[in-house]
């Protein structure tokens, strides 16, 4: 059986299944509509360590440690650890796994990271290279304000499309085999540049990348938004959300309200003060690993395609005058075995 | 056939080959004794643009468009390409790509991401998702000395045991069938801690994770030193070069005249004032992309093993006052087919 589909597409023939999943996140995370969907809700933004970094290291690492445990599993059992975030050099993620002793691969795919390490993890899977995996990635508040924007005494003002980066982390175990949600497809990102500039207005810098992974998506596989019980973009906030609905229907594709952002989902907008919504490795990661897991685990979704969006830039390439890139990786998770009719 | 080998080692049964390669490098790389093996030379450190950082971006792109040259294909043809860089959320690398509109997937693993690279790539065409695929990584003296370090112009003062990061680009092309060196065995890395915090000697951080993949590697193989024509670890430097030698001696295996590092090869020691070495993710990619795979192509080695390093740390976490975390991908390069024996 050809594992291409159409262009982009890939197939994976063994279906690797989640064998359990984590979130952890922060205070305001765990006051907003998702609040009983998270394993964990830290009230020390600080996780107890001395630095915001180091907190971002501490909540990764619980969350990895958390999502083994929760697999019944011991860390040692990981054949490979997949992980990423959005500090200089990657550093949350590799400070958490510093010590497990198990093979890792660094990745950089900014908010998409969620998506990307899930993809390559399942893509070793499915190639038998191993048994068991684990996607890993966050984001802090905190520290991605004093390296992006400004430091939080600063007390800078935000503007109406800004989003809020969120403080949480997502861990997914991956097992060849096993009974829960399966990763059947994944549709890999294209880098897009749409020629956005406003490092404010992060939404419709990803909502191209979005739009492109998406066609690519449903034509390489013959679908459409239909054949999905859902479809969750990664961070795209409120704006970025509506965009995309936008550039859909342009292509001819209806994104109706099965259509949602994680970044929409994880905050109360008309309350918490977050403008257009969550963002950040750790908004797709932890609403994965927390609510929508949780909710195909219950059968509220069957099928559903999860579209993690990242922006390719850093504080650098803004000053320099720069666009700013996006990217989005897609995955297909189904509660069931996949058929040869798929 | 599994496919794995003992803990840690891979084994490819397709052993995907290298299609080209291509390496690009700037003026002091050019002029150093492996002059001969670059395919580009730039006498402009600033590769046309109008910054370090752009001038980065525009090498490996050029790097990249090479290899496909070399290769007698479009870019297009590319299933995925697999890329990093030391930027500050690996800039270069996305900007490099930008306007490809190829599937990327984007990876940190330091200077250990031409073997990183080179793993995912691999294992993605074995599991059978793709037929070509493309590792690509560089870094720039300027730009990293800048982030990493001080600006050029403030003149800082470097240490003996200092390296000095390449400006230099590796790219290389990865197909399924083909006459090129192939990709065997991969031995994936683990993050080693060895309590190293001596920012200018990179070198003793990361010769404790080249040992630890190196052991993993002969240990699942039942291989030694003496079954490789030759084995390249990455940027040790003549310290981390040293080193290793006599950590491998502890554990009872000889590294001899055989085992060299790339940032020892790569610059003149006595004559071209690099310190210790050369180092940087351009460092073991353009060492790898031009001189390496230039000698088995050519027959000067028939198996090689490509171990390179990377120091998981960033200027933040120094200045915390954390340790350096190293990490070694090790990939294993064979002029000829896999037989069953293997």
């Amino acid at each position: 059986m050809s594992k291409r589909l159409g262009k982009r597409t890939l197939l994976l023939p063994s279906a690797p299944a989640v064998a359990a999943s984590a979130a952890v996140v922060g205070q305001k995370e765990g006051e907003g509509p998702l609040k009983e969907c998270f394993d964990y809700i830290s009230d020390d933004s600080r996780f107890g360590e001395e630095t915001w970094e180091k907190a971002e290291s501490r909540m990764l690492r619980q969350c990895f440690e958390l999502s083994c445990q929760k697999a019944g599993l011991s860390p040692a059992a990981m054949d490979f650890v997949f992980a990423g975030d959005l500090l200089n050099q990657c550093v949350s993620s590799s400070f958490a796994l510093k010590d497990s002793a198990l093979p890792y691969f660094g990745l950089y795919g900014a908010c998409s990271t969620m998506a990307e390490s899930l993809t390559l993890a399942a893509l070793l899977l499915d190639g038998g290279f191993g048994h068991t995996a684990c996607a890993l990635t966050g984001s802090h508040f905190c520290s991605a304000e004093r390296q992006y924007r400004f430091p939080l005494e600063y007390g800078g003002q935000r503007c109406p499309t800004s989003q809020w980066t969120v403080t949480g982390a997502g861990s997914v175990i991956l097992q060849s085999g096993g009974a829960g949600p399966r990763v059947t497809h994944v549709t890999p990102g294209a880098i897009v540049d749409a020629g956005i500039k406003d490092a404010n207005a992060m939404g419709a810098a990803m909502a191209p990348a979005a739009l492109d992974t998406l066609l690519a998506h449903f034509k390489d596989t013959g679908r459409s938004p239909r054949d999905y019980d859902a479809i969750f973009t990664g961070d795209l906030g409120a704006l970025g959300h509506d965009l995309l609905q936008k550039l859909m229907a342009d292509e001819g594709y209806e994104l109706d309200c099965t259509y949602m952002d994680c970044g929409v989902l994880l905050y109360d907008l008309a309350t918490q003060d977050v403008h257009a919504g969550g963002s950040g490795c750790g908004c797709s990661a932890s609403v994965l690993a927390g609510h929508i897991l949780r909710g195909m685990e219950k059968g509220v979704w069957n099928r559903v395609l999860f579209a993690a969006t990242g922006a390719l830039m850093s504080p650098l390439t803004a000053q320099q005058g720069a666009s700013i890139p996006g990217i989005c990786h897609a995955v297909v998770l189904e509660n069931r075995r996949l058929s040869h009719a798929d």
